[in-house]
């Protein structure tokens, strides 16, 4: 019974209160202490060490079931996590096993272990690159880029969300698949970042330029993908450009997740995809679950070449995450969002 | 020179006149006549049978290069024709074989052979079938559901305009490959004549039902697979029952080729496509050109199983195409609208 009890912890976490009106405010969360309870046979304890923020968090507010369940009302805030078994009941984990999964918004997960996987631990790459390049960020770019953008050398690639985590790798994938590549960001700063350090053909400040006018510079022989994480203006640019044949990579619409059901309007030039015979595909990256090993490996070599860099946009304490998430809708972050809950493990 | 001589026929044009704001009007057309020409190596003279006429021949019109280049003001109208060889400089034709190619809104094309296919006689199979159940027609129908829609036994099927020549027949297929078969028309005649003589499971008249609410009694386990021939206010109610994985095969966009460019708005539901992790595809019959053997092989076949069924919509005299044309974008035709130009010939 000592070991049960060593795994009592006193826990808090961030529950979802109210549904959002728009963007997300601190009032729509509330924060709770409530401690874990002793864990049943298959379980797991998991302390949280990194908490991801990404768009697709505001999709899991809606009242509505999207690709996973609707979340209710008072239960712990979803969200993919990075952490550390600090107890099991479950014989395929152990004390001291690095792992991810849908933890929540919160310092401890005390629950079934079905749905975590166990990261290894690679020489060279920090824990933290598993929510900068690879897992479910690196993975989307990956099987987003190859599998449904399937790119040829000298095709033209646009990335909207250049800036953001997953657009930033999706963008250098493309430049290792011989591409031309062309990035749509919010900020000069993100723009200088994705050209000077990450290799891209060239950026486009949505803020300051007009898309379609900037493309048709920018892409003189028009687009093949369009690597879509934003939607809305920033897409009817984009499809403007599209070619015969052309592939839309549909990885987000963040432009459209604050607004409210029914209000967003759809893309002005769909008959393009008619007209182009182009194809628009959504994903969701455990689509590729059973391909995840292969990411791994491709993605772990890019980064150990140096081919691939990403940049971790860190907040400390789970206090902050109501305020973090919407540097995610207001374009101040740059590279990965992810909230520092508690220290790594010693390694 | 004497059969050179025979090869001069007196002509008459359909050219257009101007570009149509909206619908089409008679006005936007001139009638000419004009005799051919002497024809040059490689040519062929060929008199008009039968004149298709289809939603596409609105985009033609258009000051944009769409799929096929603009046609120029004062260009005879493009349409594509079944016809009959009179004189042939072309050693791969003669006097005599039924061809199929776009010969225009005329009584005689002569020019060069290029582009032209010959058109097999199959025992039981009429000419006017190569428009009503082959052809580019069926063909349409055949590639977008086999090749894109890919559907399964069990699986839902909605198809829109289900009363026209590529819906009536998209349905008919699905419901050879086992699918669950709802049709959306715009009259109770051809609501009728879909669920009693080709064997949809149901049908919603779009004019007098709300499309989302009728789709949700109708298709009780969502869509999987949207034959799209409408664009528009229809489409936005079946994107709302998408399934997961499921397809949009873009076959045309009907409500939106007679609107200014730009004033259309987009899907309302777009997001539906990244929710559900759908996929959306425009194509183009001729994409799949390579494989009309195959698909001709397997209409045949259908065809005399009595599994394929057409309706025929004949219009007399090539004088009526204008108006004739009309009658696609007002809900007034049925099935396969052609225009008989002159006497089939003798078997």
């Amino acid at each position: 019974m000592a070991t049960l009890a060593a795994e009592l912890k006193m826990n808090s976490q961030w529950r979802l209160r109210a549904r959002p009106h728009g963007r997300p405010k601190e009032s729509d969360f509330e924060w709770t202490e409530e401690g874990t309870k002793e864990l049943a046979d298959g379980q797991i304890l998991v302390r949280t060490v990194y908490l991801s923020l990404d768009p697709t968090n505001r999709i899991w507010m809606e009242p509505a079931d999207s690709y996973l369940p609707m979340l209710p009302l008072g239960a712990v805030m979803r969200g993919v996590t990075i952490g550390v078994v600090e107890a099991s009941r479950h014989r395929g984990y152990a004390a001291g096993d690095l792992v991810q999964g849908l933890g929540g918004w919160q310092l401890y997960y005390a629950g079934d272990a079905a749905g975590w996987s166990k990261l290894p631990r690679i020489p060279g790459v920090p824990i933290s690159a598993f929510f900068g390049a690879m897992g479910h960020i690196g993975f989307s770019a990956y099987f987003g880029l190859m599998d449904i953008g399937q790119p040829k050398a000298g095709e033209t690639l646009v990335v909207s969300a250049a800036g953001g985590a997953v657009g930033s790798l999706a963008g250098q994938m493309g430049k290792i698949a011989g591409c031309r590549v062309v990035g749509i960001a919010g900020a000069d700063e993100k723009c200088e970042w994705i050209v000077r350090d990450l290799g891209f053909d060239a950026a486009i400040n949505y803020k300051k330029e007009n898309v379609a006018e900037a493309l048709g510079h920018a892409c003189p022989k028009g687009v093949d993908i369009d690597f879509e994480n934003v939607g809305g203006a920033v897409m009817d640019g984009v499809f403007r450009h599209l070619n015969l044949g052309s592939r839309v990579v549909l990885c987000g619409l963040i432009s459209q997740y604050n607004a409210a059901a029914g209000a967003t309007p759809g893309p002005a030039n769909f008959g393009q995809i008619l007209i182009k015979r182009a194809r628009v595909q959504g994903f969701i990256v455990t689509d590729f679950a059973s391909r995840f090993g292969e990411a791994t490996a491709q993605i772990v070599k890019w980064l150990q070449l140096g081919q691939l860099k990403y940049r971790i946009d860190q907040v400390e304490g789970l206090r902050q995450a109501p305020a973090a998430l919407n540097r995610l809708f207001d374009g101040a972050n740059v590279g990965k969002l992810v909230v520092k809950v508690s220290e790594e493990p010693a390694r």
